[in-house]
């Protein structure tokens, strides 16, 4: 029998912290393409539109003015789909048609006040300031709601409908499907192994050096051995904490840098600004705020939609919906070309160190 | 309090099928749309085109030639995601870095000879031809793998690569994710409560009314209570069948005709050859051909990504793919824009009866 490779040889990988499989047929990056691409949205963005409801001094959909702000800046999402008030559904009259109540509050962030820039286009003061306002706003919805999911979703491709560089806040009075199967994995991890599962895996992968794409005295990023998306990234601090709040002074200045960084490399990959959704997973807030929650470590997940160029995207599709993940290239062959030394094709590009 | 409408106050909702929540706030459907839009692909498609590896005929990229087929053609899919044989990763040296062998059979199946057509512009007993390829192929590879995944991936918007009428069968050594989701719920279940999970739900279903899209003698269509994209629906046999084989000649002629009404509403509902990816679930296969699966109900889901017109979309994107999954309009909303008697706007056209 051959000896088995895992860049030649189909298997499939455990995530341990959400519990699911993934399916990896590296041979199959050689089939062509001939689906669909995505445009190429080259269009300039103006520094500041007064019509665009996310600059400085632009009116909202609700007739709020923003003031001329001059750094981060958080407000109301003005089409929330978590609201603080709702009626609760009432008790269930068939174990098959469960309803419950939600409730939220849902905002937008602003990270700066130009439209034309992104994060990597950033200073790192000013990536810190946003740290800064993802730990307030954390601590601030976090004392009343037991999730607070920050997420930014970066691109018209993943659905971004405003080039302004913002990020979103949605807090509910409910554990969020993924936050559940986080809480279960680390819970169990912990009281099997005595340590926190995200702490002992950083540690695994920087003895093992094949998945690591960026390190820093206090932060790792990675490509996580289970990784779905063809780029995902994994971003976990070296020591253990547990919620973004945490953080102390340090450990935000070298996270504004080493999250410049990825996303530098990350929009030099395909000579393109990079698409992508992320988000940033800690312990649970709420009246959990105050209970152990040993087994958390905080990490923020990155998942980019781009394969082959930066219009040919992986669609998750028929086997992905209906079946189980699949990739194309394995987690070491993403870190190779994310570090930009093997050049594989002309579309994967030298990233700058 | 006010009083709780699922049309106006978000609430969660659970899928027992695949234990799931899903966040509900159809009042979302109000916000204005400036993200991207699909480009609508008007390209009128050649009923027979030499070049495409898809036609009677045709040469594909491994130099077979297609024969002048006239039915359903059923081949090996060239750049298959799976092998039949793949060694075996070998032994984990740590819980966090699992991997397992994988092996299967990866084939394509064309559903008519011309490229012109879809399922929904087929004859019935064209179809019905379909759904006898559908229910042989899975006895075929059925017999040596546990799970056998059939999925049509259909429009340039679920990845779709070429216009020929076709859909995918990839056969597993490994009950996949979703699989083993579905295999836990429906046993739980069917332990708790003595009947298949899914049987009990459409007796519901066809009790409550409100998310009936279609019925018919042996088959019904519905929009599952649970519902993440926009017009999923759920189709589901009346009786307790298992597995596709095991329909008779009549329920294969109605599934026939109920397929081609059920797609022709979807097309009818934005006015374009409505995209999605869908697939059958049915009963374990291999080893398990043989043990009692009782608790299982064969179903197909239908999973399309058009939000509010052909070129508007569901992006599931940020909050989606860290936190749970999401919609803007309720379940029962959507039955009644499928069936068409209620104009909500242009973008909802009446469907044909
Ligand atoms: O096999 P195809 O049609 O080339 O590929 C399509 O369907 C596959 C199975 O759902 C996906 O893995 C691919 O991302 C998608 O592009
Ligand atoms: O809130 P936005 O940016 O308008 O909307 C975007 O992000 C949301 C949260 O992930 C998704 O539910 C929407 O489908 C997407 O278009």
């Amino acid at each position: 029998a051959a000896t088995f490779r895992a860049s030649e040889h189909q298997h499939i990988r455990y995530n341990p912290l959400q519990d699911e499989w993934v399916l990896v047929s590296a041979h199959r990056m050689k089939r062509p393409w001939q689906g669909q691409v995505e445009p190429q949205l080259l269009k300039t963005v103006p520094r500041h539109d007064p019509l665009n409801p996310l600059c400085p001094g632009a009116t909202r959909a609700n007739g709020e003015v923003n003031p001329h702000y001059d750094g981060t800046f958080l407000f109301d999402n003005d089409f929330p789909a978590l609201q603080p008030d709702a009626p609760d559904p009432g008790p269930s009259d068939h174990p098959l048609f469960r309803a419950e109540a939600a409730r939220g509050v849902c905002k937008v962030m602003c990270f700066h006040p130009w439209s034309d820039v992104t994060l990597p286009l950033m200073s790192v003061p000013e990536i810190r300031a946003v740290i800064d306002a993802w730990a307030s706003v954390t601590e601030e919805l976090g004392a009343q709601y037991p999730w607070v999911q920050i997420f930014e979703n970066k691109g018209a491709m993943m659905g971004c409908s405003n080039p302004h560089p913002h990020c979103q806040v949605w807090a509910s009075s409910f554990l969020p499907d993924i936050a559940q199967r986080e809480e279960r994995s680390q819970q169990t991890y912990h009281s099997q192994h005595g340590k926190p599962l995200l702490l002992e895996y950083g540690h695994q992968e920087l003895l093992r050096k094949e998945r690591l794409v960026l390190t820093s005295e206090h932060w790792i990023v990675l490509v996580p051995f289970w990784a779905v998306w063809p780029f995902q990234t994994l971003l976990l601090p070296r020591r253990h904490v547990r919620r973004l709040p945490e953080l102390n002074p340090a450990e935000r200045d070298d996270l504004a840098s080493i999250m410049k960084k990825l996303l530098t490399k990350y929009d030099n990959l395909f000579e393109t600004s990079f698409p992508y959704s992320m988000g940033w997973h800690g312990a649970p807030t709420g009246l959990k705020t105050g209970a152990t929650c040993d087994h958390w470590q905080l990490h923020a997940h990155y998942y980019p939609p781009l394969l082959r160029s930066a219009t040919v995207r992986k669609f998750m599709v028929g086997y992905e919906m209906l079946a189980q993940a699949q990739r194309d290239l394995t987690p070491e062959q993403v870190r190779t070309h994310i570090l930009g030394r093997h050049i594989r094709s002309p579309h994967f590009l030298t990233g700058s160190q």
